[in-house]
């Protein structure tokens, strides 16, 4: 068994770049350019162009994840995780969905989710020439971002009163893309179970497997108080995939960076991910200490912690993959193989080869100004948020349209104003905690006299500033912060506001901060990234797909088993296998059953499938998204990876090597929801009587 | 967690020699210096004498394996897997005993197993004295390792005669102890589950856990006709072991090397190890290749390709170990603080210090000879083994008792009859093909001109020489084995039987070079691995447990789950459990169910433990060996160990390495028993009604 798997990885590394690109089921692909081909040799699969709208039109994007229509009456699958930041707005101390579950026998007792939002990619178009023109009348690297911002505002302008349109840059600039969304604004809660079901065995079995959750949620989008109409559904498998089973996956993966150069990965590896890492950690311990207070601050933490830990140990894998030497250095030989080829065709690298060069350097000055940029933040309060939030409207919306932030474009004003204005509740004793220790770690890394510390604090203690500022601010009633959007840059000038004017004291230190990132940084970033994605396409043409980046992407593969250590892991769990992990370990917390569980054990069909894993290219935004057959039925929902498939943010893992995704399967669901949950209306309108 | 992972390891490594050896529950005891003081220090556990010898004497050594009485009618519960060369003595093609199980519901059904036989180690007393008095009148070490000989084989003569006696070396010859024994050679089959049950999972779950395995059978022995009285037996637990229990594990671990020089275990990895791994290779692929010929021939290989696989497995396990660095260089760390302690005593020094410097020499000549010393073998063939047996049988005994190899002592020569003459099936096909295949191999690496292939095979092909061997012989016949035996050396010298023929002429050659090895190799490490011992006594005290060497020892730990990855593992699995893997694999093979076990679903209590892990420091040999609570109750029955754990034989993996032994659950054994086996009469010698 050790040499067999010995023989995989030596396989894996024999084969060199750029032909491993072709080899596996990689890639998240854009729907203008489906794997059409990858699909007809190696699975004979040839979806019609209805089949591929159909899925497009069904995949619903949200705020970092993914779900699916999956009635005509506007009813979403996705995973419990995704929906859990909506059920908490929609839970009191009084009533605690997140931890009991809830379920609407009939759509009156639907919840509306205050602020909820979702949208689907209605239509698409190529504006790279439009783009890249402007870009080219650019005397430096820029003024080409000036007058490529100024030109994408104006696309992003001309759009049809219903849509929300947005240019989407894509091989790291090599393509431009405009997107029109059609938005959702009443979302409803339909069914959750309890989280404790939903995230079975905690933190310990996130990105593990074999697993056993029942990570599901379902809500309905509403269109003038009605369930919309939304005659782009996918319908769901009673029976799901089995073994071997062809699959794609449709949805919104996050990001990857896997066309960074090498130069950009070690900045990740040595500088960027440790301090990812001690940003996280420190708003974990945060939380973590204010959790202990009392189980109600333990409810008010819980998301936040939870979402903390999925994203460390998500950090952690991907690191540990930019550490290991092996794929290092196959990295090291893909960008040696285009750089050598580019070298065969002078004028090429005449025009494409510096731009490593100044890549590099940019990545090389980052360093310095690293600690400064990962802490001079109020992120860590939502108040503070907001008051930075409605300081920079004010400066950024006096100025032309294209010369703006991208948030503050009037094409996202609309969004921006509604989670700004959003209702969801606020928690005093969390607020001043966060932010204070928050200060605290600021100041002991920055030292007392850098300018964001200095700006926030003056003379005086994180606890006096925070307190005051967290106490006495109005900022917490919607209201307020309505009139002060709606009165203008003197409002902002002449409040008293103590939040607003920590957030206006701030604001210039974080915007030269922000400045200097996008000057020395990101505009270098984009304009070589650029050359180099073109540099790209020369040498190899259009073969891959784009690094994701939170738009709308189709994945594929198989589900299938893998080899871990000396033994087999199954293509998928069952309910058996639920009741063994909590007895294995009497029950004993994150492993325990939520009563509801514990009473339908002799009415379930324990042999029904429950996960399942499968070998498809996706990344985190996949949460909630279709697991669909060739029928175009969803069998599973995709809700997370195993650990294996942790560093595919910089590269795609072999399926070889048991990286695969994890699904909670559609008969499983089908099941929980008969037989756990009672909850037979959504039943039959899932599959029917 | 990785971070804890981490800590866990830098700890691990941070701990110098020789403290480290008193942290943790390693060792594998003699009775005679059980660990009494880390018992009452750490789990205030104070045996009595009688506990002690109640634990002793109710446990049995089977050949390489371990089991216990568990009633006072001569009941034993041991391993499947320990149990299987008996079951397949007993079976036919016809009444396939492995796959189908058996239960003897009266006395009078349990089946007698053709030359089974099991013993228990009555008494014991150091002969340390005389045996080092004896060694120190030699004037070499050659004439040192004559002259112990003699003196132990006097030892061994002295003997009760209802007893089998055996001088045992402990701590590389640092002490000598004379074992009795009581054997029991009437040994009858009571029940036994289908292979299936007992081996679920196969070689893929072998050495892995959670794991989900009824790996046990029980047996009984008797005496003139009728089931002896086994007064020390360990009463059964009905509900066995909760997490964190205290818990010792008594039996015959095989084989560890932790006290060997950095040159022994140097030889290990880069020659012993990789050359075992070839011989075993060789015969497994031998009788893959067989047992494709029909499913009477697989039945046949079987047992001996789930032996091979299984040393395979761990064979790898225990290379990886060696090749593992970090734990080398702690090997080595801990040589080197030895020998520097003992540099600071001259005189010690002055008689200890060149032993490394012998053993080392030795090592280093080993090689040139390796490969003749691993392939001159007869071994793949019981056949041939039979034939080599009788022929070096009569050129021993016709030797002075102190001058033979050990196991043709007188002492010895009644267990050596016995096996030899077993009536066990031979399958003439499987002997012809493993026996020529093998000779084919030999002369491949070895060459035709070397002198065993030349003895063997002379210009003949290895075909025809064995063909005519297996097919002539009359050795199948155990009438005629004895008459050879009985018919003294000229019977020998004239036969015309082809096999006797072969044995006969490969004789001197293997002969040779074990003389070759016993002096040039063996009796160095022993006379020098003794001064070794002798050096760590008289620098560190007797502190630590001898080597393992197939003899009674006594482990301790508690049940108790651990990290692997980035989640937990549990203490326990459940029939929950069962049931889930075979269906997660749709019970493809080794993962699908016997039908008793399929019909049993409904009526098992599924929430039984079924296996479950401990800290307790274990190798194989310790198969079968029974789990005790501090009330001497059996809790379960020993019966592998995880991968984190293989490398054991050279070092103590730490617990928090995640190393663990697996045990069948005595609760689970009930359930299986009562609900599946309708066993019933059974459960009741065991626990009563």
């Amino acid at each position: 068994m050790f040499v067999k798997k010995c023989l995989a990885l030596l396989l894996f590394v024999a084969f060199g770049a750029p032909t491993f690109l072709a080899r596996a089921d990689d890639g998240m692909w854009t729907f203008d350019n489906p794997p059409l081909k990858q699909w007809k040799e190696r699975y004979n699969f040839e979806p019609s162009k209805g089949w591929l709208d159909k899925v497009r039109l069904a995949s619903v994007k949200f705020p970092g994840a993914s779900g699916v229509f999956v009635s005509s009456n506007g009813l979403i699958a996705t995973n419990h995780h995704v929906a859990s930041g909506f059920i908490e707005r929609l839970s009191t101390k009084e009533r605690d969905l997140l931890k009991n579950g809830f379920y609407a026998k009939t759509q009156a007792e639907e919840l509306k989710v205050p602020d909820g939002n979702v949208s689907i990619l209605e239509s698409y178009d190529n504006v790279t020439e439009r783009v890249h023109n402007a870009a080219k009348s650019g005397t430096s690297d820029a003024d080409s971002a000036t007058k490529r911002t100024a030109e994408i505002a104006a696309i992003e302008k001309d759009c049809p009163t219903a849509l929300r349109c947005e240019v989407i840059s894509l091989y790291s600039g090599g393509e431009y893309w405009l997107y029109r969304f059609k938005r959702y604004t009443d979302v409803r809660l339909v069914m959750a179970p309890e989280e404790q079901a939903a995230f079975f065995g905690g933190d310990y079995d996130n990105f593990v497997y074999p697993r056993h959750d029942l990570d599901f949620t379902f809500l309905r989008v509403y269109e003038n108080d009605k369930p919309a109409a939304t005659p782009n559904y996918l319908k769901w498998s009673a029976t799901g995939a089995p073994d071997g089973e062809f699959v794609v996956v449709s949805g919104y993966p996050g990001s990857t960076a896997r066309l960074l150069t090498v130069s950009q990965l070690t900045y990740q590896r040595d500088v960027g991910n440790p301090l990812q890492e001690k940003v996280w950690k420190t708003r974990r311990k945060v939380l973590e200490d204010y959790s202990k207070r009392n189980a109600e601050a333990q409810r008010q933490a819980n998301p936040g912690m939870r979402s903390l830990a999925n994203s460390l140990k998500r950090l952690e894998g991907q690191q540990n993959g930019l550490l290991n030497p092996r794929n290092f250095a196959r990295k090291e030989a893909e960008e040696k193989d285009l750089r050598d080829k580019l070298a065969e065709k002078a004028e090429l690298n005449k025009q494409y080869a510096p731009a490593w060069e100044a890549i590099a350097k940019a990545n090389a000055d980052l360093p310095s100004k690293a600690n400064q940029l990962a802490f001079s933040s109020l992120g860590s309060s939502r108040l503070a948020t907001i008051a930075q939030q409605i300081v920079t409207y004010h400066i950024e919306t006096a100025k032309p349209d294209g010369e703006r932030y991208p948030e503050f474009r009037d094409t996202r004003l609309e969004a921006f104003r509604s989670s700004l204005l959003s209702p969801a509740p606020i928690y005093l004793d969390m607020e001043e905690a966060a932010l204070t220790a928050w200060m605290v770690e600021a100041r002991n890394l920055l030292g007392a006299n850098d300018p964001f510390v200095k700006a926030a604090l003056g003379e005086a203690e994180p606890a006096e500033v925070v307190g005051k500022a967290v106490r006495e601010t109005k900022l917490t009633d919607p209201a307020v912060r309505r009139s002060l959007l709606d009165g203008g840059a003197a409002a902002i000038a002449s409040s008293t506001d103590p939040m607003i004017m920590l957030a206006r004291r701030v604001e210039p230190v974080v915007r030269a901060l922000r400045d200097w990132n996008e000057k020395n940084v990101i505009n270098v970033e984009t304009a070589n990234g650029t050359r180099i994605a073109q540099a790209r396409f020369a040498v190899y043409g259009k073969n891959i797909p784009p690094d994701a980046n939170s738009q709308l992407r189709i994945a594929y593969g198989v589900l299938k088993g893998y080899e871990e250590d000396t033994t087999l892991v199954p293509f998928r769990t069952t309910f058996f296998g639920l009741y063994d992990r909590a007895l294995s370990f009497d029950e004993m917390p994150p492993f325990n059953l939520p009563a509801s569980i514990k009473n339908a054990r002799t009415k379930i069909d324990l042999s029904t499938p429950l996960n399942f894993v499968y070998t498809a290219d996706t990344i985190g935004g996949n949460s909630g998204s279709p697991v669909i057959n060739r029928k175009g039925e969803v069998v599973g929902l995709n809700f997370d990876s195993n650990n294996q498939k942790l560093s595919n943010r910089y590269w795609y893992i072999e399926e070889a090597e048991g990286s695969r995704a994890v699904g909670v399967h559609s008969a499983g669901i089908i099941e929980a929801l008969r037989k756990i949950y009672d909850a037979n209306e959504l039943v039959n309108e899932l599959i029917g009587k």
